[in-house]
């Protein structure tokens, strides 16, 4: 087997495109993927020939690891067109360098950062009309890496698959969000994988948000598991409180993913000197905070989400609502980001990184 | 589509066995399957056809959700035949029902019990001649379900499949482990999912254990995520001390494998008059007791392990050698239970189901 050179990605390309079929005033996310897919195994020790080929299924034994143990794991990330036609990534080796730790902590081989980038933008080069101009508009990109050895012993695989694919997406929540604080069930646990992007980080939340979703809330806001006191994350967000001016987000630890959106609002509420601050918060503070009239907003952020501002939330069955706002740092910074991202303002800080 | 008959298997067999071809005396655990497969799909709402089929690789999305959210859960039972030819599953609907918790934590839907002893017993029918006869001979059964709607939103998947996979097997650990107790790194939280044989559980510990290996230990055990102060489970057995000529084990809780075998040993250490005790146990407990010799035993009970002696543990850098006994309580259970599983001894207790 010789070794895979990154100048050369084996392409083949879709013989007609399906992007004539898709209605994108109408887009449920995550159903439609774009004409092509990048791969790259991993066998006898290292990474192999990366590929580009029409985006299809694909042929994987019952026995693979992945179904069995969940190794696999996953970065979101987005693709922006501005009014030129030109395609923008947002920070994007910071998802490589993402992927790589989560991929450390799930045993998997970390996937080399000329690899992923070249995969990415010839991917998307290939499938650039896919991207949509107009803030609100993206192509959602997902890559992965999942477990595909054969074999059921509980242990490492031995071969891996990563992969790229790529959907069109709207805005990921549509209008405010109602979210129940945990008080019983847990996201993740000192010295486990919550910090990870990894698949059963996320499976293990879906029965716990079906109970709150019967109760009217959209999202669960994760506590400590070991008090429940601590405000952590929503699974698919950071967030963030703000008390009269201040703001404030839980610290990143082994329990709390490193968020590029979270790591991108803190960066912003410096620029527009907000007062910022990175502490663990109490559940009963934000409850008082709410009481007295202090708590101004919470937000949620991430790549899907972008910023989700909350109207109200539960906790050991109170409701809290929270009013609206006219000047908000949610819609701030919403738009703030937007601009960078569809190239509508300076990028002062280099987060934007162009497809060419 | 019409509603599935349980009487009416879909049955293709295959056109030839590869049985000729497996050289049983040298089975690496988990690389072979048998000749076929079961698998029946939840589509719109409701469990399909069940089906068995020859064993092959299936045709699966880049996009089924499996992939992303480790939505998936398993289970894992053996078969073993007798002196006469007949074949024995070991308290297959514990099995059952047990799927079914993992499956409800997991948001999947839950698998009818008739599908499940009814895809089982077929397929067993059609593959028995891989299941040998001869004590530490047996069939490892994997039944498993995996999210396979083709959608990356972090959301139940609308679609599932349900898989019954075997593989020839020997005895799963050769000889006696020396084990770590965990001290940083955690299996599961409060409140999460580490009751359930969820997939992602397994994954996330490959990395500490590949830790604990290159240590020179074969698995870790595992103690709770707040204070690792309490001994829990070892990921893939439930873990047993003998203290003098008293047996303890932990209880079960929402972190800890509510284990087949596990409960077993309790009823076998009742029928043997042993003082049988389950309670919570501190390491330092262990610590003490190996120290002034009246620790004489630590093993591991699991269905691909059955009962597994654990020869030494290391702690806070400090390694405790447990001296072999001639009389051990592991050597003694494990002979038990092998006796009823193999139809060599009276089941007082119902737990031999015949494959008819």
């Amino acid at each position: 087997m010789i070794e895979a050179d990154i100048h050369e990605i084996d392409i083949v390309k879709a013989e007609k495109t399906k992007i004539h079929d898709v209605d994108f005033d109408n887009i449920n996310f995550g159903r439609i993927f774009t004409d092509h897919m990048f791969l790259c195994d991993f066998i006898d020790g290292k990474w192999q020939q990366p590929q580009i080929m029409p985006y299809q299924a694909m042929s994987i034994d019952p026995s693979a690891r992945v179904f069995h143990y969940g190794q696999a794991v996953f970065e979101g990330m987005k693709a922006y067109k501005d009014n030129n036609g030109e395609v923008f990534l947002f920070r994007p080796e910071d998802n490589h360098s993402r992927i790589n730790k989560s991929s450390a902590r799930m045993a998997i081989p970390e996937f080399p950062k000329e690899y992923f980038m070249n995969g990415l933008l010839t991917l998307l080069n290939l499938d650039k009309e896919w991207v949509k101009p107009g803030v609100g508009n993206s192509l959602y990109i997902r890559p992965f890496a999942i477990a595909t050895d054969s074999a059921i012993a509980a242990a490492p695989s031995s071969n891996y698959r990563f992969m790229i694919i790529c959907s069109p997406a709207k805005a990921y929540y549509t209008g405010k969000v109602r979210v129940l604080i945990a008080e019983k069930y847990s996201r993740s646990a000192d010295g486990g994988v919550g910090f990870a992007k990894a698949a059963g980080n996320y499976g293990a939340q879906f029965y716990p948000t079906s109970l709150a979703q019967a109760k009217g809330f959209q999202q669960i806001i994760w506590t400590d598991a070991n008090s429940h006191e601590y405000l952590e994350e929503a699974g698919t967000m950071n967030i963030f409180f703000r008390i009269n001016d201040k703001l404030i987000t839980a610290p990143t630890s082994d329990r709390i993913l490193d968020g590029i959106t979270r790591k991108s609002v803190i960066q912003l509420a410096e620029d527009n000197n907000i007062d910022m601050e990175v502490r663990r918060i109490k559940v009963e503070e934000i409850k008082e905070a709410a009481r007295n009239g202090s708590l101004k907003e919470i937000f949620g952020t991430g790549t899907a989400a972008v910023i989700s501002p909350v109207s109200a939330f539960e906790h050991a069955g109170t409701t809290y609502e929270i009013p609206d706002l006219d000047d908000s740092y949610a819609a701030m910074f919403k738009k703030q980001l937007l601009n960078i991202q569809h190239n509508l303002s300076e990028d002062k800080h280099g987060w934007r990184y162009p497809v060419k």
